[in-house]
């Protein structure tokens, strides 16, 4: 499809804006009237510079308050539209789009509205111009598509057309039948975005939370492809402006605008009918893997922490030698850690450098990467090695896809076996039990102003779905947290961003590995033998523990023995873990059990550690 | 009157937090129960650290959901309330919070919450507790004040009060009337907080963005008064969350908290009515000054701007020198700028490093700055020279104290006239008409966590009146603005906040000096004759302004030629003006036309001048 975006949702000048939409691969574009009346460029020289950068200028926007105006003020409307026509003469655009009225005088008269659109609809047919008619979902009496296609009908006029803003019709509470019965060729234009559901005035949710499609909660896609199955075959073009875009770099913006719309085509194929000959002219990505599972983590052998006494210390043993580099690899049970020479940006992911995933086929999920406009990390390999597609992640965390256990491009088979004892501690599994169960999940802190996009590239790349956002308070600010599962996998993430006031210290990258093991007791014994240091819990944790489920005497004191933390859902399915100190790798561990179906990770006992650790 | 603050209010941990209460001057504390939870700290050391701190604990809080619970889950109710009233025991805390449900499964029958609180207030009484049920905003069924009283009438047990809180009761849109009929002595506890209007969640509301009372916009004083009048004599406890606090410092929230205190009793007094025997308990502060104008602005002559040369080019001549500092005055008509030597703070505050007003009586108003805690700045002065009380606001702009002219402490005294001519550039007045009218406003530029504190300088210690916030985009984020004017007097003040991205320029302190001329056409020539670098203005806001206003091709093409920025309010009002380029000094200056009453800044351009100085 075409693919635009509006000038508005790019930061910065009209003049550094163009050639930033120009260089994501966009089409073409919206142009926002207090961009220009702001720029040094004259109508004529914009038109040149779109030109020059291929880009073509499919909306003008936005003409404010043009119907619903009182009788006696409407020529001043006339005077204005007329001007800006004039205006989209020199810029050679065709489309304009004109917003319900919002003004508190708007006057609540259909008819009225009708004849003064239709009015309007000769002035622009005389210029050779189109008006795309948009329902504000602020409009002060037109606030919904089927009001503001009522309108366009009555205006009766083929210069008046129908504006479709997915965000406009979807944070009215309508969705993708509140366009049934309107033909493809009565909409005019097309403007996508996304937001989180929010609780909140709708002007404050649209000036402020927009986001592009994949990174939002509305069923843009839906109504797309409504927009599609009714014949609409104009431009697919973005509008979304929000705190976070404002303050980003256009270039940057205009990357991830583009990425959201070659997703937002992906998705498409799916919503369409089989039969819907729109779906030529959508474009269907690599597909998603068919279900995630954890595989290893990467670690950085740092020179500042002694990474193979820490992980013998947690009961790692090393298990095998990479045939071709200086990487070994260290088995807990089913845990796999993978301790790797240092990089230069081992600091700044907390000392873990990368994911190894299970996310087969790779190669597809590789392509699809590509085709979303994430970036592909070097993965040098030797001959007969596997492939190990290398993926960044927003937060730098490195995603490396591996094959199914046993395939040839899995990434196990690039280890020889180390035999049992010869390196490292003692063998898991020894006096204490069995060995650990394997990685429950990881969690990995961006800074919040990442947090969208890093969420963006699981959805999008790995098919992971996010959970709501949860808000923890910390000492020195707070924490908002999403965790994404697969449909298929057990592969479990959970992103934070954290705000916290300026001086306090920051953790970035993965901060948390939570391990699954059989037995959480007999871990903390052997964590305390072992002198890995574990996150003191405060005795009145146990005393609120108490409060809150009554819990025997004898468990409630075995708990505090331990130093565990606990929590019960509603199901009755129960949580127990512990964590260690911050360790100097950056990150700290938690052991944990599950027991009975509990989903969830101890929430309730997040606000604790979060003080210990501050 | 005993004045308090929850734990909760303050960042770091509880550690941290009781030194920080006591420091500021509370007289008492209500512990946040999580702040118990995550300490190390044993409740006996709590109290001991309180006790030795000079602080009471009145209140303990919260314990949640205790009413409108299915009868077979009540057990567990009364479970988790007797062991936090062990805790309280432990702590010597005699009144807790009961929040009224907020669950899900919350039952909706007042009967049954009327037994259970009964039962509760059985056991609190058992142990020399008393309850405070409080309605929360965002109960489920118990969401208005007026709910919780006819429970705790209904409960009908001595040791049930009810809870007032102004946020919940005012965001509810009730008043100080919803309190009508209740007795003070059935009032347990009182919580302040305040907060501005939004249109939002509630709970959203509540979490983010309450602030201190006198820097929102909710009748809290009204509210206090009511529960005063009623014969209420328990402490004045501030309950603030935002996301503001909880990345500030502890001190600096504890003294803010303090200080809106003082200014709630303040305000109290002309709430109450004369024969109220409240009126005894509460202290009344220094009063505000009776008018608010403005005298001066004190410029650095700091070394890498010939500050000089930009004030002649401006039109200003050296008109007085200071009687024994060296510092000279200058003059354009009615507007004054005293120029002295650089101090090192000269540039944190763009080159303005003082405004003098016009607020008598001086003495008082600097006794009302000392009652408030605004810090005073040092102003050094010798024999017979005029008394210039001096007060640090937030931004770090001194404000200069006054008298009116003729009188002893007026600042004019303190400088001896030069001879006209004598030093400096041609004589104001002269060939382009008549001098400056004086200095229309003020725009300071504040950090966005200053805001809330550079209003409640203003608006507390002078009497000035915030308008509504505005928001404006600007090329890399927002700036939010907000424009004070006393109730009597000719001081405008605009107080702006810019979130830009991390890289970009920040100006903060004065920023904008706007001074009202007779004739802005002629210092538009004047200006340019004499070397004044202007903002451009681009052609195309002169077509967009000829579309909004039809005005006269003359007028349009007379405004292009003189590069002046055009406004016109509603009622016909008129705006002319122009700003100078941002100068070396740090600020840049708009001379401006005030026409037809028109009281506004010439928003609609804002737009415009920020994308220019971007």
């Amino acid at each position: 499809m075409h693919q635009g975006i509006a000038t508005v949702s790019l930061s910065g000048r009209l003049v550094d804006k163009l050639p930033a939409i120009a260089a994501a691969g966009f089409d073409g574009l919206e142009l926002f009237d207090n961009d220009l009346i702001a720029s040094a460029l004259t109508p004529q020289e914009v038109a040149a510079r779109c030109a020059d950068l291929g880009l073509s200028i499919d909306l003008f926007q936005p003409v404010r308050d043009v119907e619903g105006v009182a009788p006696d003020r409407f020529a001043a409307v006339e005077h204005r539209f007329r001007a800006k026509l004039a205006v989209m003469g020199q810029l050679g655009a065709t489309t304009v789009l004109c917003c319900s009225n919002a003004l508190p005088d708007a006057v609540d008269d259909a008819d009225l509205s009708a004849e003064q659109l239709h009015r309007l609809g000769d002035l622009a047919a005389e210029a050779g111009i189109t008006i795309a008619y948009e329902a504000l979902a602020w409009g002060r009496h037109v606030h919904r598509v089927g009001q503001a296609w009522d309108l366009v009908q009555r205006a009766d006029h083929p210069a008046v057309t129908l504006a479709v803003d997915t965000f406009h019709l979807l944070s009215r509470g309508d969705g993708p039948q509140a366009l049934a019965g309107v033909p493809g060729e009565r909409i005019g234009f097309l403007q996508v975005a996304d937001a989180p559901v929010l609780e909140m005035g709708l002007l404050e949710w649209s000036r402020h939370h927009r986001c592009f499609p994949g990174q939002g909660a509305l069923d843009v896609a839906g109504v797309v492809a409504a927009v599609l199955e009714a014949g609409y075959r104009g431009p697919l073009s973005l509008e979304v402006f929000s705190d976070l875009v404002r303050e980003a770099a256009p270039a940057v913006t205009a990357r991830d605008a583009k990425r959201s719309l070659v997703f937002l085509e992906d998705q498409l194929t799916a919503r369409l009918p089989a039969t819907c000959p729109a779906r030529e002219v959508v474009t269907l990505a690599p597909p998603a893997p068919a279900r995630v599972d954890p595989a290893f983590v990467e670690l950085a052998a740092s020179p500042g922490a002694d990474v193979e006494r820490l992980l013998e210390a947690l009961g790692f043993v090393a298990a095998g030698r990479h045939r071709s580099k200086p990487v070994t690899l260290w088995r807990n049970g089913a845990a796999h850690v993978v301790l790797s020479p240092a990089p230069p940006q081992a600091q700044a992911t907390g000392g873990v450098t990368a994911i190894g995933l299970v996310a087969p086929p790779v190669h597809s999920v590789a392509q699809r990467a590509e085709a979303l406009l994430w970036p592909t990390v070097q993965t040098t390999r030797a001959h007969g090695e596997a492939v190990l597609p290398g993926l960044g992640a927003p937060s730098g965390l490195h995603v490396l896809l591996s094959d199914r256990p046993g395939e040839p491009d899995h990434w196990r088979g690039d280890f020889e076996d180390l035999p049992p004892g010869g390196t490292g501690g003692q063998e898991a599994g020894g006096a204490h039990g069995a060995g650990w169960v394997g990685l429950d999940h990881l969690a990995v802190a961006v800074a919040p102003d990442l947090l969208l996009q890093e969420v963006s590239f699981h959805r999008t790349l790995l098919g992971l779905e996010p959970g709501p956002t949860e808000e923890f308070f910390e000492p020195h600010g707070r924490l908002r947290s999403r965790a994404l599962r697969p449909a298929a996998g057990t592969l479990r993430l959970v992103l934070n961003a954290p705000e916290t006031a300026a001086g306090a210290p920051r953790r970035r990258g993965v901060t948390q590995l939570a391990y699954a093991v059989p037995d959480v007791r007999a871990q903390a014994v052997r964590l305390r033998e072992n002198g890995v240091p574990l996150m003191p819990v405060p005795d009145n944790y146990y005393t609120d523990l108490g409060a809150r489920f009554a819990l025997p005497d004898d468990d409630l004191a075995d708990l505090r023995a331990h130093g565990l933390l606990y929590d019960r859902d509603t199901n009755g399915g129960e949580l127990l873990h512990l964590y260690t100190a911050v360790l100097a790798t950056g990150f700290h561990v938690e052991l944990l059990e599950r027991r009975g179906g509990y989903a969830g990770y101890g929430g309730a006992s997040t606000h604790v550690r979060l003080a210990a650790q501050a």
